[in-house]
């Protein structure tokens, strides 16, 4: 494909990036005016560069008259939550949405299955329709939900990963490895406060109400 | 209402006018990226103010707990172009979308019918659907389509309006009109120039396969 | 030069693009906080791309090694205006910034003296400190300040520029001439307004205080 | 003061946000298009609320007719990093820039002597001068620099203390500070990883070399 052609190409991917932010930016903003606690902290978007789409479909064989129908990280979203049960959260909210607005083909809990390297996040699958001058276009988007924690440790692996071209060295691996069993004890001590917030909040609200 | 309340209620408002402004924004990039021209040269949105939707609920005499079935501007978009002809093509490609993810309630052509204040405009009042905690709201939204001419004009009555609250002095509406002619003239010229550019276009286009 | 070498170039014309903007916009925010008439209506701003410079550099023979010295609008800024008072009301803004965080090189008032295309503005050229890794860098940059009207024909005449690459036809030319003069009874008639709104809002304060 | 009187005071406050982020902004903008590593990750920035800066000035017996010369953290700059080391890197940089666009007043450095409760930040309170319709205006501003684990653990600390109203409960201190020491052990192994990152690339470039 010619420089011009993925530029068209990939015009769907930026509408539907741009409108899911737009999306899931607002539901936060719903609980905030209510007063509410909301269980998104904040949302990020990115369509993925062509030289990555490439290099995705040389190494997941796609040929590129196929990766409309089958890559599915094209398009891309980050929800961060402040704690764990918030991603849970989050997964309800959307299924809620599921036939309406977008329609979802299948979801990897990572969270509870953390992946060997250490990594955890919980991802959705998404076909999301956007209208263009020829018609309607269902957009496939991958929709990563992650703690504050999980986000910071991914980031760090991610530039690993870059740096050193997915075969990152034995003993930074293990350091990694170590560095995520770290974050992970830091959002059980965090999920531990949030139960006792929850209990403190609701004795509260009963003694207000004797 | 409290100020609670009205900002726990115009968020879908605010969610339609994020959500058009970025749909209409994405054609004009979709042409662009084609290298065709735009009919579209850009868009701006805004939610009415609630001092604003209070003053036209009284001036119409709505109630406030109609206002969200019958208040047809409080989400407002408006499409700027470059030529008069440009605003039936926009309001074409939104004619193709109704149904999909919008749905047009009426139109109203200011454009051929100027008003008696000079105003010029078409006008589009649509319902469009928005995913909220409660389920799917559909918002009422007004499209403005306009000239970048039509839509300096109607700025500087709209400051002027709000100046005077609604009655302008005779001698100034009359300058104003005055005013509203010029533009009108200018769009005109403008109109020809377009057409001169389409055929320049056209023979060199023709010129070029022979 | 390669695009990688360009991309470095212009890191301090976006920086001074970005700075500029907030600074300009922020004196419409003092005026408004004020409730007082601000002379700004929006501004905008952008870098020239490097084709243009390329193909200016060209046309004016300037070396590419002299650009930074020797061209003057790689950095762009522009100030809208209601009416043609209002641009010497920026202008005089801009004189009373000069040797503090900007230098004013010099400036060309197109608004009182006419290019013969019909083109009218008022440029100011000025250079602005950036604070880059290597030290500070002076930028030069071009401010134009017009109405709404001037920049409704201007938009236009530039595309045209654009289309015939300079050399517009003759009776294109022409018709452009008769728009620019519309443009200019327009701004003309609103200067009338103008007037009349300041002995209105005068007129008012003095019965107010009686 | 009246809101109105809140609105004009802070405006320079929230310009001097503006002007700072879009010059930090661009700082990792140069490392990047460089193809160098940026100490910067992101940056924020935001004007502290009317209702937090009256808490303060009664907290610290700060006259409201004082706070423009005594309250330091009305305009907020926060700059995050991956690793410790990249603090003391953009500490260096901002070294560089005093006596140019900003002036540093004092440093506190609670990475290496860390706050009783378990923050770690390095903070750098500036003023900065920004142009006003009253002339320049010397505005005090707070730079707080963190890695992202810094940042991770004080956003919940300051959720929580908003919700306690600065008395967190002995129980959730305690938790608190245990989940501080994790992220500390989280940075310290993230650190590790850095130097073998920088000897991984010497060894890299030496082999090269060759």
């Amino acid at each position: 494909m010619l420089i011009k052609d993925w530029k068209e190409f990939l015009i769907p991917y930026e509408q539907a990036v741009e409108e899911l932010k737009v999306k899931f930016k607002s539901i936060r903003k719903q609980f905030r005016s209510k007063n509410e606690y909301s269980p998104i902290e904040f949302v990020t978007g990115r369509v993925k560069e062509v030289s990555s789409i490439l290099e995705k479909s040389k190494k997941l064989d796609i040929p590129l008259n196929r990766i409309y129908d089958e890559m599915e990280d094209i398009a891309g979203i980050r929800i961060m939550c402040q704690f764990v049960e918030d991603i849970y959260k989050v997964v309800q909210i959307i299924h809620q949405r599921n036939g309406k607005d977008l329609n979802i083909i299948y979801e990897k809990d990572y969270v509870k299955n953390k992946k060997e390297s250490g990594y955890r996040s919980y991802h959705i699958i998404i076909k999301y329709p956007v209208q263009t001058a020829e018609g309607e276009k269902e957009i496939l988007a991958e929709i990563q939900i992650r703690t504050l924690g999980m986000n910071f440790w991914a980031t760090i692996e991610h530039s690993l990963n870059y740096k050193y071209k997915q075969s990152i060295p034995e003993n930074i691996k293990e350091r990694l490895k170590k560095a995520g069993e770290l974050a992970f004890l830091l959002d059980q001590e965090m999920s531990q406060i949030k139960e006792e917030i929850v209990e403190a909040q609701t004795l509260f609200e009963i003694k207000s109400n004797i």
